[in-house]
């Protein structure tokens, strides 16, 4: 292999995370999977690896661009690395479990990309996330939706603005035109684009009906508080019933967040189709104010657990634990530095700092002269010494 | 792509694991990184990518045939998922440190591997260690060691054997006597096989001196309790002088780990080589009794961070955690159900039942009819039923 003259250098999007930001890091994966079993989320691990027609069966489809590829050195077949824990958790739920019952899912773990979302950013996002299979209520929605805010008060993220939408709204209305798969996809990026002249092209493309044409362009306005929703019952009278029930369901699931976080802004967006090719029902994204990355995400995706066996409802949402900790960000717990040797009342002094949770770092150099000087050099503000005939944690002088 | 007749199909060697398994897996991860930490080990996270050449760059060398590899779609450049993340710990260490002060660091991640060790394992470890750079000394490798221990303790690993041995005892034996790289693999085979006819034959080859070849094998039959270590300064009256200090180090680890674990079983062994190439001090592995595989090893290897600009004195262990949980073990949480609805008296009784810890899962069927049924089914044990005026959490009829 040929010689690096800089060996120690990271592909881009992937890191070293040292112990300050580890630290945080750590204790925050801690508190959310702890707030997530306490809601009733059982935690699953699934694997790194797997075949990679698995990993884009179903709702993993979208991912084949971002998925990075192996070859199995043991088969010679095809593998991938998870790019999303989303569609691996609804293919343990749709394999694993049998029961015709809510089934409440947590997760943790990296995912792989194969190009970072923008530039500089991550290739290795630490995806913590929960998915509530089986129901379909406006609860559920709720329930996981509420999960997410409070994952990012959690985080310390005070200053928030949510996005809800309903993709199925969209769906509702288009009915039975028949989209072709080209046309589709210009319909999607000119809703996406919020173009009105282009929307009403990319329809008229697909020979939608002069009245679903106005109901859509209309969705480009329905956006902002929660009147956004009268005025969609206003604009679109003769909607379908899924269309009328959408919008009653982000009613409820608004009015539940309204209620259990006080100044959270709530903004409905009935043009927002993210996820469309796999969410069925209501969506949200979770900002903090002037920024255009959501910090967490979440939505209806009913069915996707069919191409394994078992069709569902379901809905979940994820977040990036590393978008949420500061890169400057700074807690290292206090640290006792003891000397060495193996003297009985010094051995139990320790042992008992670290039982109630003390940092104690014991010498192992052979060759001190400077107690104080090495406690310094290893960062710590205290040291044990023997003091009144007995060993003390003192701060060093 | 193809269709796939059984798309939940993982491949050999990758296993999802499920809420009971999770759970403790989760558990003891929390409880092993908090032990390393009481001692002073802060945590580091490495990528589980990294550029092929600097995974493979000093004690990385012989992880070339366990690392799956592929190309990064950014630059053309090869990646390999690591296989083990002491190397990359090391790395840390050199380059991302730069105090010539003792440094202890610990790390929990899963590595990949090319293939399994053994029919039916494991490619996808979840491992846990800790590491001490910077010093050099017989209690370094005795916190080490500790920490080793400890950590299968705290899994409920009662029964345990450890084996010790110095893989620079045997180098300093061999001392100047030149090695081509063909004679070495044979000379190291022939001390693995423990084969005495085979070990001469290699150091023959070597053209060893006879005196050298009676100190080699005489390591052979050096291994079992303490005294090994008394029959060793016997054997070997005029070893050089690392050889001596080398049986005094062990000596010390003996005697400091017999003094805290009580019923732990010493085995000294000095033909053992485990990690001879990259190893230069003591080694250490435990295992259970009449078990063939480590559940934990470590030991010192010296200057691995040499090729990353920083040469330190090393030591450290890790352990697979997964190896720990016992695939039936179940221990899920209790749960108690509670009805849908947004009652402030029931909100407020089941938030203040998660603030302490309990799962509670609040029905989000819009359609529940029969509550103990439904509590049943969600494998409640308790739910909250209103009692004498107020929410309360009573047993499932």
């Amino acid at each position: 292999m040929s010689q690096n003259p800089r060996p120690w250098l990271l592909p881009s999007g992937f890191e070293d995370i040292l112990p300050a930001r580890a630290e945080r890091l750590e204790a925050l994966r801690r508190e959310l999977l702890d707030l997530y079993r306490c809601w009733g989320y059982q935690q699953v691990i699934p694997p790194l690896v797997e075949h990679l027609e698995t990993l884009l069966t179903g709702v993993g489809q979208e991912l084949e661009l971002q998925t990075l590829k192996l070859v199995d050195q043991e088969t010679g077949r095809m593998l991938g690395l998870r790019s999303d824990l989303t569609p691996q958790v609804a293919r343990i739920d749709a394999h694993r479990f049998h029961a015709d019952v809510p089934n409440r899912l947590c997760y943790a773990g990296t995912v792989l990309r194969a190009t970072a979302d923008h530039y500089g950013g991550s290739r290795a996002p630490f995806q913590v996330g929960a998915e509530l299979f089986g129901v379909d209520s406006a609860s559920a929605d709720a329930e996981v939706a509420t999960l997410m805010i409070e994952s990012l008060r959690r985080a310390g993220v005070r200053d928030l603005v949510l996005d809800l939408g309903h993709v199925g709204v969209f769906r509702a209305l288009l009915g039975d035109v028949p989209l072709s798969p080209a046309g589709e996809t210009l319909l999607y990026r000119a809703m996406q684009r919020r173009a009105v002249g282009d929307v009403r092209e990319a329809l008229q493309a697909l020979a939608a009906p002069g009245a679903v044409q106005e109901q859509i362009v209309a969705l480009l306005q329905l956006s902002g508080e929660r009147s956004a929703l009268d005025e969609a019952r206003r604009l679109l009278p003769d909607a379908p019933a899924p269309v009328q029930e959408g919008l009653q369901r982000l009613g409820y699931i608004h009015d539940q967040l309204a209620a259990r976080f006080a100044g959270l802004r709530i903004q409905i967006d009935l043009a927002e189709l993210r996820g469309y090719r796999y969410h069925t029902g209501p969506i949200f994204s979770a900002y903090t104010p002037g920024s255009g990355t959501a910090l967490a995400s979440g939505g209806r995706y009913n069915d996707i657990g069919a191409a394994f066996g078992r069709g569902r409802p379901a809905t979940g949402f994820s977040l990036d634990l590393k978008q949420l900790i500061a890169p400057q960000q700074s807690s290292l717990l206090e640290r006792i530095w003891a000397p060495g040797g193996s003297d009985p009342a010094l051995a139990t002094a320790i042992a008992d700092l670290r039982r109630a949770g003390r940092v104690v770092i014991q010498s192992v150099n052979a060759s001190t002269t400077d107690d104080v000087a090495e406690a310094r050099a290893l960062a710590c503000q205290h040291m044990l010494a023997p003091q009144d005939g007995r060993w003390q944690v003192v701060a060093l002088p």
